[in-house]
């Protein structure tokens, strides 16, 4: 078990690397600002998963890293064009590229690094699977555009908002757990069963972090405080909320107005507020349970040779 | 010879209808989106060569068709961001997705595009070639970038500009014309001499293009007039005059500076007027002439059974 571990992290360095001379450019700010957006941390969930659900199959790290490198900088073009729809400042404590060098420069620094995902992709996971996370992708664009029209959507219901979760979070956790599997020769069973776990394992890494949102200050998330319920993004602990308190639905709906950054500012810290107070934390906190069990319940039916303890333990490790 | 034109035609049609298709997504807005960008018209140059190019393997619409679509898609994916960037009002007489739906719909609606080719190409062409296509578009990534860089440097050369031309068009140009060829299994090097006289071809295709800025007037381009000088895309008919007018220098110079609009309208004007009466045009159609002449060449040592004709007509027909 922690030898399994272990040789997770290791061949996580490995990967480090890989990225490193993936997204060579000739172009030296290209070559600067993926460097440093890649460099800047975070978790590298997605990529570990991927080099997880490789262990249920033949492990090779020649063709598992390559494959979770891929999943990586697919993830890292998607938050460079999500940084410039939500005007974030700040990603992992440095600049956007959006905010840095503006939305030109990022429209083209998603694009390369996405074609770079491509390219990656297409040397390590088999030619027919390649749709599959084209497809990923794709459902990730539709669910962004969903979310774009439902803001300040206050009747929003639960099941939409996992219905955008599932498109927006999930599936890319879903390719990066399908490509592990597929990049190590896995039946077609036991990789959509990884699938499934990824699927659920992205519903649980959203709702934590739409209750992060409400529960961290500024510092502890990375993210501008509240930058979700200023731009109108009503999320999981809002929605249940608002069922027990009008008063909220009343606020998003103020927020629509024309207003100083100061005014809506107030307003939102007063949505947080109503929101703590009322049970929209505790609720979604529920459904998060909800979710990691799923997860831990799929990765108790996984085949014995494969890393089966490590995808039982992860939930509990990230979530709670 | 017109049988092999009826039969492009033809096949075209089964283009428009497959990228019908191929678009198709749950989310209205990008369907309707999509849908409307694509019914706009454009030549259809790209998705033509692929079909053309495809005649000199063993031609098969079954192949050719998804390949020439996919190039189309790719091609429209790179305006919708070119969009953006250029904050253009209007794209084929219509207004952009930036313009009226605005920059986070437009970044998604090219993103939704991006993959739906990659989709497209996963299934057309062997998977090897893949990674050439990821390739090219790579490389244009690299050339919008060195373009918006070179914003305003008056002291562009020739060798510059054409270096940035290749890659900010000729590679798309090149990837349509092999990915005819490798549809249909043409040779290795058969492929590859197609793919030089898409990038000659594509070289012409975007000289013509920039001459057209200074030539036309509104109506006739579809494009906002002046909007290169503007945004400091110092093209080559300037480039040349420059050469003989220093005047133009410092008019490029004054464009950086903070003016309404119509003081840089103006200084665009004279710019254009500048550039007309200097040998700027002259010198720019000689070396289009030049690539068209380089096209026709190639076109000359094309295996006798494969629509060469069609190829040495073509540039005369396109650019003059």
């Amino acid at each position: 078990m922690r030898s399994r571990y272990l040789q997770i992290e290791n061949d996580l360095k490995l990967v480090e690397e890989h990225i490193q001379k993936a997204v060579k450019s000739r172009t030296h700010f290209l070559k600067d600002t993926t460097d440093r957006i890649l460099k800047s941390g975070g978790k590298r969930l997605r990529p570990s998963l991927t080099l997880i659900c490789a262990g249920f199959g033949e492990y090779d790290k020649v063709k598992a890293v390559p494959a979770a490198s891929a999943i990586e900088i697919l993830h890292t073009a998607t938050l460079v064009h999500d940084d410039i729809i939500d005007s974030s400042k700040t990603r992992r404590g440095i600049p956007t590229v959006a905010s840095e060098h503006g939305i030109e420069l990022a429209v083209y620094t998603g694009d390369f690094l996405f074609t770079k995902a491509v390219m990656e992709l297409s040397e390590s996971i088999p030619h027919e699977r390649l749709r599959m996370v084209a497809s990923a992708v794709k459902s990730i664009c539709e669910g962004e555009v969903d979310q774009f029209f439902s803001r300040f959507d206050t009747n929003i219901s639960v099941s939409s908002y996992l219905k955008r979760v599932l498109r927006k979070t999930s599936l890319l956790f879903a390719a990066a757990c399908m490509c592990g599997a597929y990049s190590c020769g896995c039946s077609e069973e036991l990789s959509r069963k990884l699938g499934r776990y990824g699927m659920n394992f992205g519903a649980a890494f959203q709702i934590k972090d739409d209750l992060n949102d409400f529960i961290l200050c500024e510092k502890a998330s990375g993210k501008t405080v509240m930058n979700d319920i200023n731009k109108g993004d009503i999320t999981l602990p809002a929605i249940y909320a608002m069922r027990h308190n009008k008063r909220i639905k009343t606020l998003y709906e103020q927020l629509k107005g024309d207003l100083t950054e100061h005014e809506s500012q107030q307003i939102a810290i007063e949505i947080k507020n109503c929101v703590c107070k009322t049970k929209g934390i505790e609720q979604a906190s529920l459904l998060l349970r909800k979710y990691t069990q799923k997860c831990k319940d799929i990765a108790e039916k996984l085949p014995e040779h494969g890393p089966k303890e490590i995808l039982r333990e992860l939930p509990d490790r990230i979530f709670t």
